[in-house]
């Protein structure tokens, strides 16, 4: 087995070195390089995705996994866990032909720039081919990595979150339907004008100086990583000391600068406080997409929307907007960011109607993946589905199926993680509560208890558990509950 | 010969793929990455050069590449070149031991970073052991690569520019001493004051906005290619379709950023008009350093500097800086503009005196690698010989031996190219000359006829041949001759 791990470690090396290559190219196509460039150059990083392709199915590689699998339980609990992955990645992406692979991550790689103009210019059509492609792509690939236990959709929904399957979330998105769904239909009935201190111009320099604040009051450390614009805000991340962030400002909205900040911010804190030691593995990172999500969304909403919150940062806001906040109070401010509307945008919904945004989205890519819908259909029935659970129709294809970028990307079976997020996010606030106030706590201006609190009980293990055995670690043996979230969110809303 | 070329062809695209990443990550340290972020991942950095290292050097390949040697009269002329080319480098890189390379890999991207502090800190001593090991490695490669007919630097200066040693830079700074020097010493003698309205502030969002425009007169294609802020400007590029320049912006200096613009935007003009049939192929790109100098310097100086290029842009330039310039006029800009004087810096030295600068660094890197001079003892060396040249002592190392990033990347041997860049550039408008009045195509407004030209006589070839003979098929049939740069200087600063 000696010879097995010492390949094991020099094959590691050599493909992280390759993710590396990756997350640096993946970063400067979403904020530096010019469109042309990137549909010039997508054979560069379709040779890339080959030579990972085949690094991961070498022979050799792959023969030194299956020794090491076999003998896993000779192995630390961090490498026996990674062990496990590979050897199961190994096996899934053996799965897929290889010309398929290759062709799909130039044509992913082709399909974000059109993607981006295809939103810019409410024009669907010109997206349309690219996302045929990308879904036909989808549709394969849960027929090539089904198992005995996954089938369909389950084969997505379990590469973005392990154990995670239709059954559960089903039973997750029919609790909210049951108990939430009444409940928002109550509540945003009568539409609350949004006031008019809002609907001034906030200036963008100095929303960016704000949210350069905000990532002091959130501890990120700015020696290892940096915060720039982009079309859509998100966080991408090279082990603990290469974490970076997005944002984007709009003149005309002030609370939506301030809410990527702090969300991305949240994620980029998981990041970077993964335990060092896991650098230079693959059991770095994040656990999933849930546990990632949990982690923005405990920023942005349970910390960041909440008045304790707000009772020591509104003020620094206010001085910066002299003028526009003069006659604003603190609960003023703190009302307008938990007011709870229909809308169209995704990322721009509140903390109350955002899981119905997520079940629409999980409704569509189920029908998408067992193709009952074709894509030619998803515009109409987008705004068919929306009119129904929100009663408003988006008037553009911008404001509705062009509005996220993860199909442009592949990313089918990554929604409903998001709302899966939110949900562990309550359930470990209730937790996190029976250790310390966490809302007094805000009172020292920063987030530094709470930092690590989720650095102990989330954070340091990075991805080497999976993440329900991590929620049960952090909750003291809990499975997943989403009565924590549904109770959370209720009760705040009735206030 | 078909295996071998096949397999030739497809290792290729691989290495080509790992110089796409390599185009990047270096991109992505030079404008974005957070300084501990680049320490922290050296080591991937590492692995990529070991892996590049491993293709080139991979015996398979490297049979492969013999093979296609020994036939290379049955290949066309591009592809013999670029045979001959890979040949020699294979060969040189045997010569390099893998972990003496690996090491200075890893040595380089962490030098960078520290070195930028260092400067930034006038404290030479912070950057001083990581510049012992750089040398110490340029020293080492002058035996490893050393041939009967290249010893010593020669090794070194034939790796930037091919076919010039120090027997012919040093007939080139003999005639640029015997002739120059003097003149250059009786032009500067008495200072010209800097003019009181070139001492006002410029704002840095509209110098931005001039060189955006400029970008559009040089007729760069902005889809293929964008600008962005560093340190020290640039110009980085990966075939035709992705050509990217930095700048930076002084307030108190409005000729800095706006010839850096013209500058970096004339190396890119060369890039993006190779021919397109060499996309994906080792030929692209400049034929050499010299060459590639001799395109941005003909842009900066020979054109940009010209009153018959301000007569139409500076219009626009006063309209922009409405108050600054108003009471300028066309001529007391242009004279500004083309001052000649003593000054520390050269990248901000002007058309006359800049090749003095070069003159320092070349002798200075004679002793550097024959040993002669070890590195603590730089600071000191250099403000000795600066004042022997220039008459003027630098106050500090920032503006000294600190200046230029260069020696931090290990590109000994890289200076000298750029006064040889000037020099082709003087040879080659003396050529244009011949087919077209040049000056006067610049009343259209855009450098378009110049493009066309440059394209058809050097940029076409990409390096698909040897820079000296590119100059002859250029020229008719001349060879090098750097008269033509001493008598346009001496003419134009005699005026």
């Amino acid at each position: 087995m000696k010879r097995e791990l010492e390949y094991y470690l020099q094959q590691r090396r050599k493909m992280l070195a390759m993710q590396y290559a990756d997350f640096v190219i993946g970063w400067d196509m979403q904020t530096d390089a010019a469109e042309n460039s990137i549909i010039a150059n997508s054979e560069q990083s379709a040779a890339l995705s080959e030579m990972q392709y085949n690094m991961t199915t070498d022979p050799k590689f792959e023969k030194s996994v299956a020794v090491l699998y076999e003998n896993r339980a000779k192995l630390d609990e961090v490498l026996r866990h990674e062990i496990e992955e590979m050897y199961k990645n190994i096996a899934n992406t053996k799965k897929i032909p290889i010309e398929e692979y290759t062709a799909y991550s130039e044509l992913v790689s082709k399909a974000y720039p059109i993607y981006v103009r295809a939103k810019n210019e409410n024009n669907f059509e010109l997206f349309r081919p690219y996302l045929e492609k990308i879904v036909d792509f989808c549709r394969k690939q849960t027929v090539w990595l089904a198992t005995d236990g996954l089938k369909g959709y389950d084969v997505l929904l379990d590469m973005y979150e392990p154990h995670y399957t239709q059954a559960k979330y089903d039973e997750f998105f029919n609790l909210l339907r049951d108990r939430l769904v009444p409940f928002v239909k109550q509540k945003t009935q009568v539409p609350t004008a949004v006031p008019q201190w809002a609907k001034q111009k906030f200036d963008k320099e100095k929303q960016r100086e704000f949210c350069e604040y905000l990532r002091d009051v959130m501890c990120f450390d700015k020696t290892r990583g940096i915060m720039k614009e982009s079309e859509h805000p998100f966080t991408s991340g090279f082990g603990t000391d290469d974490v970076r962030i997005t944002n984007h400002y709009y003149e005309d909205s002030l609370a939506s600068s301030i809410f990527s900040a702090i969300h991305e911010t949240g994620h980029a804190t998981y990041e970077q406080q993964c335990d060092k030691s896991l650098n230079g593995t693959f059991s770095g990172g994040g656990a999933s997409l849930g546990m990632h999500e949990s982690q923005s969304r405990f920023y942005e909403n349970v910390i960041g929307r909440s008045k304790a919150f707000w009772a020591v940062h509104y003020p620094k806001l206010q001085k910066l907007f002299r003028k526009e906040l003069k006659d604003v109070s603190l609960d003023e401010f703190v009302a307008y960011i938990n007011r709870a509307e229909r809308s169209f945008v995704r990322t721009e919904a509140d903390e109350l109607t955002y899981p119905l945004h997520v079940m629409l989205r999980y409704e569509i890519e189920k029908k998408v993946i067992s193709g009952e819908l074709e894509v030619k259909d998803l515009p109409a029935y987008w705004n068919e589905k929306f009119t129904e659970y929100f009663g408003i129709t988006p008037p553009t294809d911008t404001l509705g199926v062009l509005q996220d970028v993860h199909w442009a990307y592949g990313n089918f079976g990554y929604f409903p993680t998001y709302a899966l997020g939110s949900a562990i996010a309550s359930q470990l606030f209730h937790r996190m509560n029976e250790d310390f106030d966490v809302e007094a706590s805000l009172a020292e201006g920063n987030t530094k208890r709470i930092n690590e609190w989720l650095k102990e009980h989330v954070h340091k293990y990075g991805s080497s558990k999976y993440p329900d055995e991590i929620l049960r670690l952090a909750t003291g043996g809990e499975d997943f509950n989403p009565n924590y979230y549904v109770d959370y969110l209720i009760n705040k809303y009735s206030k």
